[in-house]
This record gives C-alpha cells, sequence and structure tokens, in this order.
C-alpha cells in the first residue's frame, strides 16, 4: 500500500513550486499600463502616425508655389514643423523606454507630455481650421480655385486633422494615466 | 447625595448631543468639491460667463449683413448657438443643484458633461479659427477690408475664443473629478 501511494502523492505535491517559478506575478503592474500610454509600443506607433501625417501636410503644403501669402497657411506649416518635432522627440523617447524598458510614468515626466501633447495639438487644430476655412472660402463661396491647388490644401488640412486626431488620443490616454497615477 | 450629584452628571452626558446636532460632518465629501466643478457657485459662474461670450459673438456676427455669404462665418454662427444652448441647458441645472443641494457628482451625469463640453469647445474652437484666418486674410493679406466689417469680425472672433477658453476650463474640472472619483 505504501509503493502504491508514491505515485498518488507526486503529482500532487509538486505544482506549487512550478507555478511559484513561472510567471513573474504582473497584475499590480499593468493595471495602468494600457496600450498607447507612453513608453509602450502602440504609444510609439501613436507618435509616428502623427509624425507621418504632420509630414505629409507639411510637404503638401510647401510644394504649394505661393502659399506663403496667406498668412493662416504659413501658421499651418510652422503648427506642422512643431508638431513634426514634437511627435518625433516623444517618439525616440518612446523607442528609449522600450529598448532599455524603462519606465515613462513618472508624473513630472507625464505632466510635461500632458501639457506638450495639449499644445501641438491645439496649433494642429487651428492651423488646420483656418487652412479649411479659407479653402472652402476661395472653392465653393467664390470660385476662384486654381487648376490643382484647391485639392492639395484640402489634402493638407485633411492630414493636419488626422495627425490631431491622433496626438488627442495620445494626450487623453497620457492626462488618464497622470490622474489616476497620483 | 443623590440631590447632590444630580447636577454633576448633566454638565457632562449633555455636550455628546449638541456635537452630533451641530455639523453635518462634512469632510469625506469636500476632497473632489473644488471650486469650478459642476453644482458648484463657480462652476455656475463658468456657466454664465461661456453663455455670454458665446451670445456676445453671436449677436455681432448676425448684425453683420452678408455674413452668410462666408461658409465658415455661417459655421462659427451654428457653433455660437449650440454653445450658447448648452451653456445654458447646464446652467440652469448647475442652479438646479445649487437650490435643492443636489449633488452632480454621478459618473454618468460627470461622462455627459465631459462629452459635451469636449464637443462644444471643439466646435467653438473651429469656428473661431476658421473665422479668424478668413478675417486676417480679408484685412492683411488682400487688404479689401470694408469700413467696419473687419474689426466685427475680430471681435466676434475674440469672444468665440474667450467662449473656448471658458468652456475647457470646465471640460477639464469635470474631466479631472470623472477620473479621480471613479
Amino acid at each position: 500500500m505504501e509503493m502504491a501511494s508514491h505515485p498518488a502523492v507526486h503529482p500532487v505535491a509538486l505544482p506549487p513550486p512550478y507555478q511559484a517559478v513561472g510567471p513573474p506575478a504582473p497584475p499590480a503592474v499593468r493595471i495602468n499600463d494600457f496600450p498607447g500610454s507612453p513608453g509602450t509600443l502602440m504609444g510609439l506607433a501613436l507618435r509616428f502616425a502623427q509624425l507621418g501625417f504632420a509630414l505629409t501636410a507639411l510637404c503638401i503644403m510647401v510644394s504649394i508655389v505661393g502659399f506663403s501669402s496667406v498668412t493662416a497657411f504659413c501658421f499651418l506649416v510652422a503648427a506642422m514643423v512643431l508638431q513634426c518635432i514634437w511627435s518625433l522627440c516623444l517618439g525616440v523617447l518612446d523607442c528609449y523606454a522600450l529598448l532599455t524598458k524603462r519606465s515613462l510614468r513618472n508624473s513630472l515626466i507625464l505632466s510635461f507630455f500632458v501639457v506638450g501633447d495639449w499644445i501641438t495639438s491645439t496649433m494642429t487644430f487651428a492651423g488646420a481650421c483656418a487652412a479649411a476655412g479659407i479653402t472652402v472660402l476661395i472653392d465653393n463661396d467664390l470660385n476662384q480655385c486654381g487648376p490643382n491647388h484647391c485639392n492639395r490644401f484640402e489634402a493638407a488640412a485633411a492630414m493636419a486633422f488626422m495627425s490631431w486626431v491622433i496626438t488627442t488620443i495620445s494626450f487623453f490616454l497620457s492626462f488618464w494615466i497622470l490622474v489616476t497615477c497620483r
């Protein structure tokens, strides 16, 4: 009876040590680690999407001869340059955090992200709205559109709007984490 | 001895009932009750300030003959009407909460305030930016400004910007309370 009970005891006694060694108990840390927050792969993807749309808008605007005669278009170009610099810097910071496995969940760093995201997204949205308003004025209200210019202005404004949407998502995620982590 | 002990027992036995009746134990409720949040006097003041600026912008725009020939100005008027309706409704709700001493710190109500404030502030800002862009185009870039029109357009855009700033403050306060109260 003692020999027969031996194999029946082993499977019951062994599982606890395997369970304790296997997964490194993540739940307490991952509560606020939802995708898109700074220092995550999704956060990096959002930064590169912002950069891509802003860079496209900037290239379209610069390719139009005489865009600088309209103040609102100059403002859009300035906003797109600011957006590109900001998204590129934050993207590089996300890459650094991912490669060195460091956390960006410091309230001072998050406050900086929130303020920066808010300023850049507001500037981008203002530029896009002003450019869209003038494009609609030239195209629909005055019917004085050149052969290709209006399509290009519309495309640049649309790209700027896309960049604004994605920067706003980044802003809300950072703000949410900042408030919940305090 | 029984008659002499009577007055000595009374002063010790009486204080607890007086303390319990006096102040209604506020500390647990007032932590998130900072000025400007929905249902407070400061929140009501913010709503009336938004309403005042939006109504001023609307009146200035409507007073300009032929504003409807420019799509962006029509958009600004529509945004101002929306802003007026929203701020008036929320102001009335704040009045009701103050008069009946009810709390608006329900997460469903706060979510509704946050979404509504975000939509109206975005619409107001978009209208103000488009109108400002066109005003700068007519005034600075084309130098085709009528005798008084540009000043009025600029004043309307400035009022819309002020309304946007105050709606954004209301939005951030509601969002902050929504996130911290969860």
